[in-house]
Order: structure tokens, then sequence, then C-alpha cells
């Protein structure tokens, strides 16, 4: 909702009352919670789409594929989706990082983005423990992508950051 | 605190009341309150004490061992410090595996040792991406593995099984 991350990028998160976000998109407030159940969810509400546009990926990738290429396959419409919203995943970035709370929801959220996954790579025939370690490892692989890219200036950047930090994780775990 | 897990297996989680608690420990309310802040910290209070204990045997691994050698040297001590409390574990994992706000807990408990983790290895001189990954890599096996210990019956098997976890992910992350 780019009416509320521009409010906030102007006079800070926790000053945005709803009023105001409502108030600046046009809304009345009523209209506003028909959508977000609260303030917090104009942050969070990106991660629903990321959970079924990564699965969707996912979805996609050849059956022999193993667990973790599954994981990264799916980071491709990921990276594609992501390729607009540079400015939106800074500020957002910026907000939650400052606030403990958000910053608890956000794990919050990622660790349920990869249950998801796992229960994916269960549906498609992994095992159990390769199910779990692979979804583990794709979701911190895309928290570190993530704090890279918008950290950088390419909105495109995403796909590429992801395979650098696939390489690293691989460095890190080889024997 | 062992008659505090009693009572929870005895007569569930929810049912115990922090009254109930500290006469089953022959204390008063205020002396619980007085180690405790609430009935949810008995169950959580093991994790400083991992921290530290990891974090110990992590300060022990040779300079030149490689990050995720290094977290998993911090898993030698915290595997002795388990082979005591395989009956605690079991209890404590179940009630929190059946009440979705101390799974939450569970898991920003995690995410701080995580934290924690990762700061050692910077502070060992490791690079901050390397950092992040080896100390998600060590919290996701340790994660895994706990959640093995507890469904066989050997004390004793934690290491091996963070070994097997390890090799797992290895062959995981390989490309």
């Amino acid at each position: 909702m780019k009416a509320a991350i521009t409010l906030f990028e102007e006079q800070g998160y926790e000053q945005t009352t709803v009023a105001e976000i409502a108030e600046r998109a046009g809304l009345t407030k009523r209209t506003f919670f028909r959508y977000f159940s609260d303030k917090r969810e104009v942050l969070f509400r990106g991660s629903e789409e990321l959970e079924s546009v990564w699965l969707e990926g996912m979805a996609g990738a050849p059956p022999e594929a193993s667990p973790l290429a599954v994981v990264a396959a799916g980071l491709d419409p990921v990276a594609e989706l992501f390729a607009e919203r540079l400015s939106f995943a800074r500020i957002r970035a910026a907000i939650i990082a400052g606030n403990p709370e958000l910053k608890e929801r956000e794990l919050i959220k990622l660790q349920t983005l990869a249950g998801a996954i796992e229960a994916a790579l269960v549906a498609r025939g992994a095992p159990a423990n390769a199910a779990t370690l692979a979804a583990q490892a794709g979701v911190t692989v895309f928290h570190v992508t993530f704090g890279r890219w918008v950290q950088q200036d390419d909105p495109g950047a995403f796909r590429a950051l992801v395979d650098e930090s696939l390489e690293e994780l691989r460095a890190v775990t080889a024997a």
C-alpha cells in the first residue's frame, strides 16, 4: 500500500495512525479495516503473496531436482515479483529493523513460510529430514539475500544475489 | 524445574497454576516469582544456559576451523548438558508443540541464539555473510536434531544425531 509506506517514510511508522493512512489513500477507516486487520498488516500483507509465488515456482521444478534446487526454483518468480518493489522493500526493512515487535512478527512469518515450503517438498516426495533442512536453508538464503538486496540499488539484482548466497551456503556447509 | 514439569505432565501445562507449582516445589508464590517472571519461563529458562554452553564450546574451537565447524564444536558441550535431560526435554517439547504461543516464543529464542552465535563468529573474524549463514545453519541443525533426540530413548545420542543432521545438511546443499 503505497500511501501508507510513503507516510511511514515521511513521519515514521510509530507516529502514523490508521486514520492518516486511510485519509491519504482516500479511504474511510472502515474500508481500511476491511482490507487490513491492523496497521502492521500493511507491512506483512505481502507475505501471503510471497508464499504463493514461491510455491508456484517450486511446482514448476523438474521432478528429479534436489530439494534445495526445488526451493531455489521457487525464487525465480519471487525475484520477478521483487523487481518492482525495491523502494517499498527498503522502507519496510528499515521500519522492521527498528521495531522489536515487528522483528518478531517477521520471524514468525518466515517460519510459517518455511513450514509451507517443507510441506510442499514432502508432498513432492522429499524425505522429511531433507525437506526440513532444505526449507530452512532456503528461507535463510532468502532472508540473507533480501538484506543484501535492499542495501544496493539494482531492483533486478535479487536473483543474482540468491545465487551468491546459495554459493556461500554451499561453501559454509562443505566438509 | 522438576516439580513444575512433573505437574505439567500430570495435569497439562494450561491447567497448571503458578500456585500449584510453588506448592509442589515447597516455595511461596513470591519466591517463585523471584526466580521466574511467569509460568512460561519454567520452560524457557534453559535457553540462557544453552546459549552460554554453546558459545563456550565455540570458544574452544581451533582458530583455523571453518565457521560451521566452530558452530558444531559448540554442540559438544551442549550434547553433554542434554545427556541428563532427555525426560525433561521430551515433556517440554510436547507442551510447546501443542501451544502456538509457546511455539512462537521458542522460535524467537532460537533466533536470539542464532544472533549470539553469529556475533561470536564475527568476533572470531568470520566474514559477515558466512557468519549469518553458518549461525542459521547451526541453529537449524540443532532444532532438527533436538526433534529427533526427543523421539528416541538414548539420552546420550544427541551428539551422534548432530553429526547425522550435519551430514544431511551437506547432502541437501551440495550442488
